[in-house]
């Protein structure tokens, strides 16, 4: 280091010992304030739920404790107001923020951290912040289901091709197929919610990993919080990211689900399928050719997938190798988890804020589910119902429609004659069996397709969603 | 196809409207009864009550269901003796096994698959396994806490270095480090039971897609099975592998967890370290260094993490780019799930087996603690009791341990004196905070390592335990 | 362990200092007989060349070498038979090999070992058996780029639509989309040749980590076995394993490649596009719907992407957290590098097998390319020609296709002075460009989709094939 | 829409066929310029020689050309400068710097889009882009492995314990070890130099998916851009991401062996290792604990790995469903790869500024070979060339290490009855094998670690590093 060079390592929390100043590439290279700035809320929230136990534990007195408390208020509107310039030499959030404090409170700032540490510090405000994101994510999942369901309640009746290896399958109802996505989210919620259990547990108190020597109240700062309880060991209260892991693999799921659908929506909007309509608005166009109408929402969110798989592997790479307790491996957490955070809200809300607007075309789906001899099942199950095993029924309708492959025509327009060629057992009551609405109805137990249990099951979905 | 071929297409359960035999290569290829025939149990389990349900509901007759129940009694027996030969051309567990029941009791066989599908079939099959799994697992999962608690009581006093950044940072409890790790194995416990509810749904009835035109009751067949209740939706329950994701990322967190307690007990068993002893039954030697001892079992265990993470990775993979509802895709979801059960049972399996019998060097850990002044932050604390705001106190120890460091002293080695010369504030009475001893009992509150803590936590564990 | 137990440490090659027997479930679960009997042919191979080398170096003398040979030899003939059982207290194929050979010819079996460790010797088995794995990988690889290139020239001058975004685009031929493959294949062949380069070179005589007393001759069991050069450090030959995770990368790839090509040609196969047949030898059938004719070969390739994507992720987690040199871990780096073999090389004979005998619906793709007004960026150019800036007759164009939606027709649908209406450049030479063979016999240059282009790619095909 | 509220759809390259402004949040979602306008000078540098070639192919006229050029060039100033407003209506960098250079020089502005999409362009920047990077992490390896050489040269003699299963092993050299971390940097360089060639292929002229109209001449623009050549299908052009994911992959490894260096020297700067020394100013303390001094850098670094692996994953899932050509999904593959070239190269910047700096302690190292039996292998080839197989020398070593283990004593202190004992071939000599310096002298042979070795693999090192 030149002489003319500023020592930084002097303003660090930590100076005392060392004897050569941070090279100014590795200060940048190890602060986190470039990001973890994003914290600043829950890291005051968190200080001054400290301070306060602090006060009720003796180890403050009233004054100090007010000091604090006013100095982060200040200093919270202060960033609120983007007039905090962030100081990469003070490394992370949480020392330019009590950096700041001593700044304007003197000595009573330089007590905010007895009891503590940055490493159970840290973890507090991920959990504090994480809780509420998780609130948010629940939110958006809530509004895209009920959009799914008021959809399912305007298309119960409408009729569309289902489809397995994307063949045609059997017809069902597009109610139904709506209710399916809503499924899925039903159990993301409900994955958020058991994971939320698990983030809303405290470090605090854990300090650098094996507790502190101060007299220290964790219930009483818990409950301040709004924690449901302290963590019951320091060692892993400052060394566990399990929560922030197991987020990202919640929102894995819930992103596959959007991929999913997303992939169904660009198949239904081309022109070969052209079962729905997209609003422009959530369309974009081409530089080059004037005719585009792009399905851009749905191709970016199937694309965003893969990034919070992506960010999910690198949460697990990161821990797997760590012996306890805290190493700063662990600051590589914040990152991947924002960016999945951002990511998720992102991609529910857009998908919330255009669900409601999917036009179905009844029209085109009709004519896609005549096609492909959607109703073979129904003409087998006929035939069980007159007698035959299941095995041979399937083989008597695979033949029947092996003609109707070679003529060019569907089942239902074949004479009564042709199809008795295959089994006595057809009789003219086979083409009721056979027609698109027949088929639907038919399916009418619990979890069928049938426009009648779609009615059944939107309400238990209006119950699920409290409405 | 050569004439003298045997056109195996007519042997499969769809054969009618194909004109051509299968590829034997395809044949091969697409066939999952190589890995599937694992769920045979479970296959007839499902099929069971399949039949009883269909009788129930005058589907088949009651001799027709005894005949099916009794033939599927003997074929269960005829596996489980290995006298079914496999048959590829029968492409899976579900044909190979209604194939012999057809063999064995004729036309009933043929009306088993009344009112299912392979697709509902399947998913109902690997749910069933599944949920065995979660239990064997969770099992296991019991035991190593035991240990770790019976380890941990036995070991409330003793003192060892705690890290972080793998530097000696404050002396713990060497029972307080193991119950660090139960914390970690009791969120895997909770996380694995909350992952059972949505394993614990029943698929069976949504036939292909869509449900089925029999007057099925699948509420009874769910009863019959051990189910919660029958999947909302047809559609969603044949697509539906969420449950397969979310217990991969729970064994991932497990196995991260396992990884971190390998990689420490690999530390301790090194020279450098000699923390403890692991018996010779759970280590091996080199072939061509004879004084070799190796550490492989949790050697082993860390590297079979990356294992399951893969899986996970395959997983989602698989999933995130398939439109409604079943697609031929599906297939791939079971080695990845039947290979993570296999890692994770023997990864627990041996470390239960193993951490009863390590045997804890309390000595050497008692002299690495003494090194890199570890009661560093003690001596801050003590100041702080004397009035100094913390980042004074924590200055003042910085310049001592610069001393320290130079002198080649830990502080309680420094006089009086020479102490002073860092504080004032410094009296006799430092010496007493600057004991192992007084280091870890001082750190008395909820989760921290004193000796008294780590019995209440033991007491908590016990309860969480059942015992 | 009971006294009558037979203690298995004594068979093992490095029980000398142990006092207790491995434990029988951790012996089965550290072992990799199960998995590693694979490599058994070069196992040998790699001792061939070793007892050779040793002779040469007078280590051993011609007699020992020529017993071990041939004790090699007949080892290699049982195992081909069948007729060697594997024994799991031997743990690994090196060690049941080497003691059947010394069971066999005695005191010169047990003199193989010398100069040698298990750590170099399984790295350059995985190495042999790699690389030949390689060279299987690149024919099948060739044979599937032949078959697109053959399918290419037959079809040079067929018309489909283009499509990005899923939406039709424009125009193109479907030798030239064949031959777009065909570029993804090139590069995989060629990344697969610079990486066999990397796997080419022998760990064998770095022995457990730091290489042999012995006076070895590397190079000469290098060229025996046919590696480019022995390894220049043995730290590195014996822990690296960059070789698998660079394969399984391009595996990946390769994987993801296929992968995109079957998410076509299963759009291709459904109804709603309908653009080829697939023959039925490569599809499946359903279990319950008479109809259905699945792609399962595609969709199942589809599926086995992620797989290899898994195991490249198990290899990168396996290998980033050991130190050197040799770890336990290691020993799960062939399962993950095995099932990567064994899926690539299925999807690809699948794949090869399959490509020569789709068949193009020319009428079908021709009526598709029609719709979606394909021919809106020739409009687009044609005013460019006439002196309009592009970003002008983009927009002229944009307003055309509008009321080309609104009135239902395509471009060329529309009278002249319609056209005019948007822009007085248009004149009656305009529906020139409009047709489909126009747009596509336009894009005439080098990587264009024109007829003579792509004859012109199909030459430089076949000579990058060598034909 | 209210009517207040400006359309922005009018204001975008693809507005003319759109009815509806696009959504203000789904503007926000879609559009990329938030990241990729850090391709600017890329962007330009593609345009200019776009402009170039359509100056050269006649399609532009001389002032056309000059006025698009010195436009360029005003605009890349003003952007260095901080002047240009990126605005997300114009959705990436392409249409912010073509809508200026209208603004700036009029209709020839309009013109430069002639022939070109921004499908081809995006792919052309990224490429142009990654080649320079590839560049700059060559240079950081390279950095790095001068260091690693140098330091190697000073040590080649240094002997420390080399390690397997982290016990001890046998001893080795300094120089030794770090020459193989040099190997796997020279690996990793080669690789990146294979994936270049990859990179170095240009997408220009495919235009949107088919090529265009214009009489393009793409040879020339290669030259201009010091491209290998023109990419040979225009479908694959567009839609390759391929050399995006291999460069991850090559970067996942370089990461890969970056942990693993990180892992050990994070292991020997613990306290019971202590093997070398870092400097200060590549540490950082605590804010708790006054006495620490953490490894932050290795530690760091070896946290980043997972997240290069996470990117390789986002890749590869990106990719892999998607169907040709162009998807917006693609717009998803800058910020994984913008993240991984930061991350590596900033981790090799640290990496090479530190390694210069590490002070070995030698005294250190050779006490840790002493311990732990290191020459126990030595004592088995003494023994092999004194006429025992080297099995039963491997035998009778391991029962002299009991007893050393026993004894508490190291073979080289056992006296020559003792050893005796254990087989009647030993003799005096037998204590020359013992010393250190006699095991690692002896192990002289190609890539052993031998001082001599050591000194000739430098001088290869140098010779590859072009020294």
């Amino acid at each position: 280091m030149s002489k003319n060079q500023h020592d930084t390592t002097q303003d660090k929390p930590w100076g005392g010992r060392f004897s050569e100043s941070t090279d100014a590439f590795v200060e940048e290279f190890t602060a986190s304030i470039r990001f973890d700035q994003r914290l600043y809320k829950h890291d005051i929230q968190g200080s001054r739920a400290h301070a306060r136990m602090l006060g009720k534990a003796g180890i403050l007195n009233t004054s100090e404790v007010e000091q604090i408390l006013s100095g982060l208020d200040e200093i919270e509107q202060t960033i609120e107001n983007g007039g905090l310039e962030w100081n990469v030499t003070l490394e992370d959030v949480h020392m330019n923020i009590e950096a700041r404090l001593t700044d304007k409170i003197g000595i009573a700032g330089k007590k905010l951290h007895t009891g503590r540490s940055r490493n159970d510090q840290v973890a507090t405000d991920v959990r504090l912040w994480l809780r509420e994101q998780v609130d948010g994510v629940s939110h958006e999942l809530r509004r895209l289901q009920c959009a799914l369901v008021d959809l399912a309640g305007r298309e119960a009746d409408t009729i569309l091709p289902g489809f397995t290896h994307l063949q045609v399958a059997q017809p069902i109802t597009f109610g139904h197929h709506m209710l399916a996505w809503f499924e899925m989210l039903q159990r993301d919620y409900e994955r958020l919610q058991d994971c939320r259990k698990r983030i809303n547990v405290m470090p605090l108190g854990a300090a650098a990993l094996a507790g502190t020597t101060y007299p220290i109240d964790r219930n009483y700062t818990a409950e301040l919080l709004g924690f449901d309880r302290p963590a019951r060991n320091s060692l892993d209260a400052v060394s566990d990211r399990d929560f922030a892991i197991e987020f990202n693999a919640a929102a894995s799921l819930i992103m596959m689900h959007l991929s999913r659908f997303s992939e169904e929506l660009i198949l239904w909007t081309s022109a070969q399928f052209d079962f729905i309509r997209l609003p422009d608005r959530f369309c974009t166009g081409s530089s080059i050719m004037p005719q585009k109408k792009n399905p851009d929402v749905p191709e970016l969110v199937r694309g965003k997938s893969g990034r919070v798989f992506g960010h999910l592997i690198s949460l697990l790479t990161l821990m797997k190798g760590q012996p306890l307790a805290y190493n700063k491996d662990n600051q590589e957490d914040k990152e991947p988890l924002f960016d999945t955070v951002d990511t998720l809200l992102g991609s529910l809300r857009a998908f919330a804020d255009m669900m409601p607007h999917i036009q179905p075309k009844a029209e085109r789906m009709r004519q896609a589910a005549m096609q492909g001899f959607s109703t073979a099942t129904d003409l087998a199950d006929y035939l069980v119902r007159k007698g035959l095993p299941f095995r041979d029924a399937h083989e008597v309708v695979g033949k029947a429609v092996a003609l109707g492959v070679e003529t060019g025509r569907d089942l239902s327009e074949m004479r009564l004659e042709e199809l008795q060629a295959f089994s006595g057992a057809i009789h003219a009551d086979v083409f009721a069996v056979l027609t698109l609405e027949g088929s639907v109805a038919a399916r009418n137990h619990l979890g069928g397709t049938a426009p009648e249990q779609v009615r059944k099951q939107i309400q238990i979905a209006r119950e699920l969603l409290g409405q």
